[in-house]
């Protein structure tokens, strides 16, 4: 079977930094290509071929083209087990699941490049309306993350326990982005903890945005 | 262990919908508790005390709380195998869980109750421009999904397979919700096909909002 890896990405996309960061901590070296999400290359018709969303990441691997960044994520520890992903209990593995997918589907689709078009463009939002949006339901997810953790004794080093699974892979990378919207994080300070922890592990801190190839 | 079941939910939430088919194809009973959206409840101390988040569904089983409904619906599949909701190999895996983030990421909680609601509050849009951002967001999705089907020879009476998996599961509650704002399906043939398919099945058709005993 071929090895060769390519992940279709974009340094700013918080979906392609969860992909990086999984493929870095599972040691699998891949090819970049990139889509200039600003200059709209997601929806030159080859690419849509690959992903009929438009959307980053998409993954190609074992021969196969892979689409969802959490999909990603499952098939990534399913076929190469080793670090984990997820806890091996039932109710762990829940409630990584759905501290990732509070970021995954509650904060990250809502406060996306495409949606903030959205707003600026069709119904004409200002800058200041459009960042109000933004830090609205940042406050809304991070808030729920924080009581989250806080009132669990499975929180560790990480949002579960002392090693990383999809949680901090879903959370870091939103962290990074409320960052360069200059958002105030320590009304979050286990969020905070968290993100510092992980961004002083090699695989997080390769995978920022500033260290891709295609960042300007 | 106690097998007392209760499930938090909302007629109208797709979200809810997806955790009552899935509790339903398992052959799980569950006592439901209500909580109104649109008068606010799932704000109330008591319920952000269950889910920090405020939304439904939240699951209380085997003596754990369980929110996110994806989340919940692998812990089913994890606890309860019979029938499964997943395909058993990797890749087949990876393309429902990615039909089902589609759904679950990228339409749902962009065109949910709260983000409507936010439109219409804080930025004063008109009703005829909230229908516009939900039809867009519908489109955007249900395109690419009806694309990959059209593409895939995995897509069979249901979205993989003759055999519900959870792209099923999130699928139909978004078309059920859909038809509720007057959508037309009849450019998404495969959609429209698979959704017929699905109600025709009692765990479909017992978990449809309008069978709920909190429906108006």
């Amino acid at each position: 079977m071929t090895t060769l890896v390519i992940l279709h990405g974009y340094y700013r996309s918080s979906a392609s930094f969860r992909v990086r960061i999984a493929l870095s901590l599972k040691g699998i070296a891949c090819t970049n290509v990139f889509h200039h999400l600003r200059r709209g290359e997601q929806r030159a018709p080859d690419y849509l071929r690959v992903n009929p969303q438009g959307l980053v990441p998409s993954l190609e691997i074992d021969g196969k083209l892979l689409v969802q960044s959490l999909a990603i994520l499952d098939y990534l520890d399913e076929t190469r087990p080793q670090p984990p992903l997820l806890p091996t209990d039932p109710a762990g593995r829940a409630r990584v699941r759905a501290l990732a997918q509070i970021v995954a589907s509650d904060i990250h689709p809502i406060d996306n490049l495409r949606v903030l078009n959205y707003l600026r463009g069709p119904l004409s939002q200002p800058d200041a309306a459009v960042k109000a949006w933004y830090n609205h339901w940042i406050a809304e997810g991070f808030a729920a993350i924080e009581a989250m953790l806080e009132a669990s004794s499975d929180t560790g080093l990480f949002c579960h326990g002392d090693t990383v699974t999809m949680a901090d892979i879903c959370l870091v990378p939103q962290l990074v982005n409320a960052r360069n919207f200059d958002l105030d994080l320590s009304t979050y300070p286990i969020l905070k903890r968290i993100c510092d922890a992980a961004l002083a592990l090699p695989a997080f801190e390769r995978a920022l945005p500033t260290n891709q190839e295609d960042a300007e």
